[in-house]
């Protein structure tokens, strides 16, 4: 058997136990994974001025990512200690019902069971993934990007002896090398019940293209803040500014900016702030002719555009007839992750948030807000863009399914569907 | 374009205004329906009949699920009432945060958008699915059995009617009726959410392999009652011959008994019950022994028989040593669908309950229970053995998914991470 088939069948056998492990079980792991990051972290500090040498001709932002410090491990630590406090979420009853006299039904919250996450470079994101899955009860099989292959074996080496010692079952994390083996656990789809692959659009549709094991990620970002009629110029400004600029290569940075053709002054506002700021602007022609107006630099957008995700210091800017044209330019060339109108009107808000089919609906504020962190999840296992199971930041509910519990005295089905007995389905929570 | 594909592209159209409809209109749309079935009935039964002469050469079991008379259509029209008195399943905010001073987190149902259910030669199955997406919100395209074909038809044509002069959007269902219409169906990813096929296991595989669009369906039902040592005997008996002789061919019967060593009054019991209602018992050599000695009938069973879905009256049998054995036995051959322990003794259902990784867990009842009208959910959309967003009958809430909306006064992320404020991460609900 290869390695991956072995991690993830000896994982297999670990997330039958761990579901079934007391809440208490799973806190001190984390804590006791929290001590020895800390009393490890030299060998660790070590291991990644490794990989940190070998990236020496890699981009700035990239060897930001890769780098685990003091700082670095400050975070993990708190967001270790931080999910060993939380309330436990398996085990959570919600839903009972009494079907008939006697016969009681429950939903309770379980965990998925084994999770294979595809990672980038950034090792505190290994720290993250295995305790959101430890703590919701799942094992997990981890590959992160290559770049950051020592850290995450000094990394993994201590997270693994910890909680081992803090009585986790053997095998219920395994680390994954080469992509061989994210190859070879694309077929496994007796062991691993789910796959989050976190990475350029491209490898999430490869993945999903190539496996017959349910895929959990995104696909684009293409995010739009739509200035409706009566929206305020210096909140136009500030707001699109901090969506464009305050990280441009991140998922839920904003790509595209509407307007409505009465906000010409918010659409002055925020396309100087944004001039000012080194952003390009590839504006249709209406807002060609408001900008250029007003002396602020822009360019000819072309069909192309509406569907771009930039990640760069570029937006594309286009004039509407009303709110209804720009929902319809959102749910036609948008991704689906997340949207905002700037608007004091209550009523165009709840149309947007109704009629959006999005993620995230915002009104009045950054598109930058879309992140596990932000929504106060702790961190986030991936952000989903598709509507089924899990929607937008995942957090520590993001791995958990739910099973339902029947108990009777001997009930059969033949008693009810002949009338001896009838149907009560009373609601009981 | 296809007949499909503008079907498809209309009920895309029509979800964005359903998903925006207020409850009342969703309801008063249902009540309608069912007026309108009431009064078209003896054109439906006329359809009816077509249907019913062209299968004349089709088998018992067959013919009378493609009956539709006045007790199916008193169960259709109960099933449309009860649904438009039920609370709106989509709307309802699932947690409320203050991320910082001012700036809210709502996450709020909302529907899951286009969905393609492909289902058996069952009338009444058009109906119920029908009005269970009408009820949460989303568009759907129903494509029914061949041999159902007329009855569809005439039960589609009332439906549309009725419903689009209750106020509901042209193209919120879609009625596909040949081969080609499925096939173009899967390639539709821009325009369809979901697909729910209801079927053969192989026709779900089938479907799964063919397509971008996330499923949910079920596979295989290999259910299993086990005999943990204490189990009484008399219920043994009960609750085994209900479970595989009530109704054999569904996927909630029973396929493997597994009995623990000691419970040999309950094996025999169960087999003598069993073997009397012309049950052919496959039994590995530890039960053979017992059974002949007690001069139950029984064959030998070998490896194939722990992974077949037999949907006839034939049950394999096997003895374990152990309460855990039998988990692993079930964990490893079963199909995650429902299983159950008989038992007085609470840590060993408990035990089951955690261990056993299955939609439904069952303590001492027939597993014929796992069924969305038997849990009360009036009807359902289908069973779905994947742990992936629905698990189990899925009801009114299967079809739905959730957003979520932040309202914030012009709130940007660099305020936050420059430390100007700070995050409250106070929840509200």
């Amino acid at each position: 058997m290869s390695d991956v088939r072995v991690a993830a069948r000896a994982a297999r056998e670990a997330s039958f136990a761990l579901a079934a492990s007391p809440s208490e079980t799973r806190s001190a792991a984390l804590l006791a994974i929290a001590g020895a990051l800390e009393a490890g972290k030299e060998t660790i500090f070590a291991a990644n001025r490794l990989d940190l040498q070998a990236a020496d001709d890699l981009s700035a932002p990239v060897k930001k990512r890769l780098r685990f410090d003091e700082a670095k491990l400050a975070d993990v630590l708190a967001g270790l200690r931080a999910l060993a406090a939380m309330e436990d979420p398996i085990g959570r009853e919600q839903m009972r019902t009494e079907l008939a006299d006697g016969l009681v039904l429950s939903r309770v919250s379980c965990p998925i069971g084994v999770i294979g996450v595809i990672f980038e470079s950034r090792p505190d994101a290994l720290v993250q993934i295995a305790s959101l899955c430890l703590k919701s009860g799942n094992a997990v099989l981890l590959k992160g990007g290559r770049e950051a292959m020592h850290t995450n074996e000094a990394l993994f080496a201590v997270m693994e002896k910890a909680s081992l010692e803090a009585g986790l079952p053997a095998g219920w994390a395994g680390l994954l090398t080469t992509r061989e083996d994210v190859r070879g656990m694309l077929e496994l789809d007796e062991d691993i019940d789910l796959i989050i692959p976190r990475g350029s659009n491209a490898f999430v549709r490869m993945i999903m293209d190539n496996t017959r094991i349910p895929v959990l990620g995104h696909s684009d970002g293409v995010c739009h803040i739509y200035l409706h009629e009566d929206c305020d110029p210096e909140m136009a400004a500030r707001v699109v500014l901090d969506g464009k600029t305050q990280y441009p290569a991140a998922c839920n940075a904003v790509e595209t900016l509407l307007v409505h053709a009465h906000a010409t002054q918010a659409l002055v506002a925020a396309g100087r702030a944004l001039a000012d700021a080194g952003v390009r602007i590839r504006a249709d022609a209406r807002a060609q002719a408001v900008l250029a107006a007003a002396a602020v630099p822009c360019e000819p957008a072309d069909a192309s555009d509406w569907r771009a995700e930039y990640l760069d210091l570029t937006i594309s800017v286009r004039v509407v007839d009303s709110l209804d044209e720009a929902i319809a330019h959102i749910n036609r060339y948008g991704s689906h992750h997340t949207d905002c109108i700037l608007t004091g009107e209550e009523d165009a808000a709840r149309r947007f948030f109704a009629r959006v089919d999005s993620a995230g609906v915002y009104q009045n504020c950054s598109t930058r807000f879309a992140d596990g962190y932000r929504y106060g999840f702790g961190a986030e296992v991936g952000i989903a863009t598709g509507k089924l199971h899990a929607r937008g930041p995942m957090g520590v509910e993001g791995p958990c399914s739910y099973k339902y519990i029947l108990r009777g005295h001997g009930d059969t089905v033949a008693q009810l569907a002949d009338g001896r007995r009838t149907f009560t389905h009373q609601k009981l929570l």
